[in-house]
């Protein structure tokens, strides 16, 4: 079949609109018509060259909500009119991984998914008959797309998919952190290093989950309405206090440190901060950013000897199939904010504009429609 | 009163026996007849010099058993004859910390502890009227010693002082990372970096809670003998497999990487090691070793978002008054060695003999009994 797709051919080129054709699901895969999709910056990245795993031309894209249009043989799990949200963290619940239950990062499809094909090893998207890779086991930026029926959560259907699209990544990956990787308690004190969308979203889990202090720590006094609106009790400005005072800022607003910090900034300088800034005893810091290839975190071993825990996170720590309808319910039922976070709506004809806004910091999420 | 005691007089020297004066214990203090008491690194390591927080001249010792002598007003915990075990790390079960259920660093007695005074801020020892300083509010090694209440553990009366001395450090820092730390469960694999008393006591560890493969890491092949006396089932010696495949050839043994890995060499470079040999998604990696001085380890950020955590342990998590009596009983109830890993005894007198075995790696442990 034909659809509308956003292509990436080149590291750094804009991406163009065609009309792909899209092969049908083979057995275990569903095709999926995409309705509304989120720009994120792991897209950016990949679109900017510097992700050493980058393939082109690919069509990019993985957050993303709509509804399965047709079934491969074998498939059980949903049926045609399904709403679901596409998983680049699938959930087999076979794997070595899925089977510990102790860990979201299910193995099934890692390698494939990792070399821009389905499991077969082969790509479902042709321009002219010259193949195009898949992104991330998604590639929400196509109207129509392949994914493995283990790679979709099938959701309520009464879900708008210009909001829940959030879900597929910066949502659950934030509010994720808080309730499935460092599951933080009720009353406990929190910290937050970087307010953007992950950062906005590590707040509200904390308060939806009871958190006392809710401490906010950015560069930027912009964030400060936001960061308030999304739960922030307190603001730490590392150019107001001093860099190298924020530590003991947090410290002091603690009585000795948060229970639990959040690095949302990919910054590793950064994230020593947020490790020493977690309570002697038991304080738990979490890595959610990514950071630059190659950079390495630090610190001395007598932070960790003295109790404190370093750990990190990809995709909240949820299982797609599992946790995100979950999150969906949530949202639904008033417990979590997205609307206000889904700064920018467009279609898919001015995608570039998305990335610009993000890039300019003009936009907290974007979201084309289909 | 008098007390035969081995003095630390300056950063280097040896230590010369001598009878102090020992003050009877003030209010919530006691009294402790030191039968026995292990000689470990830590002294060695304040002893050189290395410690910034050493003070001299001071009664080192740190790893005790003795009897309750006398008690000051207020002690309601203990009574006279009580067999006890100093602790370093009190237990007062009234600070944030204790009351936190989270930790076992107590915090109510820090300060004085590391200027080595009893709470009140001054010195039970004195020799010809000059005052000798406490050392981590133990100093073991004299024949009496004052500590507070709430720093000694009480135990059964039938356990032998000059072996379970040995838990007042090291067999609890061991066992206690497996069991209280790492909480390592039956059927886990296990990696331990650094085959010395530390880590033989968590090969034991590892062994008693059932975990499935015991991995030993050590340079050193003289240690596989004893190592598998102590649950050892696989052992990697990183001059054998080339240092940079340690990481692999743990790998290779567990299908992925241990579920635990724990480092007893102080070494941050092993700290990494141990790190990056844990398993994706869940591998929980344990600071057990204490590093030089301004030594710092890194890794990439990477590593803690796919799932790996990386922590630390100080007196193997055990609540010192709780904790301590029941690892006597599995001691004395056969399920962990101590008899094995007591190489050598000596009286107080042969003292700097016990530093010499253990600097020139001839010793496990030795104890002075007086």
């Amino acid at each position: 079949m034909k659809s509308r797709a956003a292509v990436a051919w080149n590291a750094g080129a804009p991406l163009t609109v065609e009309t792909v054709d899209v092969a049908g699901p083979r057995g275990g895969e569903v095709l999926v018509e995409i309705m509304a999709t989120g720009i994120c910056h792991t897209d950016a990245y990949t679109l900017s060259g510097l992700d050493a795993e980058g393939k082109f031309p690919a069509i990019l894209g993985h957050e993303g909500a709509g509804i399965v249009r047709e079934i491969g043989a074998g498939v059980t799990s949903v049926k045609v009119g399904d709403h679901v949200i596409p998983l680049y963290t699938p959930e087999c619940r076979e794997c070595k991984t899925c089977l510990s239950q102790r860990s979201n990062l299910c193995t099934s499809i890692r390698s494939t998914q990792g070399q821009g094909t389905m499991p077969d090893g082969t790509s479902r998207f042709s321009l002219n008959g010259e193949s195009i890779f898949h992104y991330m086991g998604c590639s929400t930026f196509s109207n129509f797309t392949v994914l493995p029926e283990i790679a979709v959560a099938k959701v309520r259907q009464d879900a708008p998919f210009d909001k829940i699209c959030y879900i597929g990544c910066g949502v659950t990956t934030g509010i994720g952190a808080v309730i499935y990787t460092a599951k933080v308690w009720p009353g406990a004190n929190v910290a937050v290093f970087g307010l953007g969308g992950i950062g906005l979203n590590v707040l509200q889990g904390a308060r939806m989950v009871g958190a006392n202090k809710i401490i906010g720590v950015d560069i930027n006094p912009a964030k400060v309405e936001i960061a308030r609106k999304f739960g922030m009790t307190d603001f730490v400005n590392p150019r107001d206090v001093g860099n190298d005072k924020v530590v003991s800022a947090i410290q002091d607003l603690t009585g000795g440190g948060a229970d639990f910090t959040f690095d949302c900034t990919g910054n590793t300088t950064v994230m020593r901060q947020a490790l020493e800034a977690s309570h002697r005893g038991w304080g738990t810091s979490v890595v959610i950013g990514v950071a630059p290839s190659g950079a390495e975190i630090s610190t001395r071993p007598f932070q960790l000897v003295t109790g404190r825990t370093w750990k990190g996170t990809a995709f909240g720590g949820a299982r797609g199939r599992t946790d995100v309808p979950q999150i969906v319910d949530w949202y639904m039922g008033g417990k979590i904010n997205i609307d206000d976070l889904i700064t920018h709506s467009m279609p898919l004809e001015n995608i570039n504009t998305a990335f610009d806004l993000m890039q300019e910091g003009k936009s907290i999420r974007s979201v084309v429609t289909y």
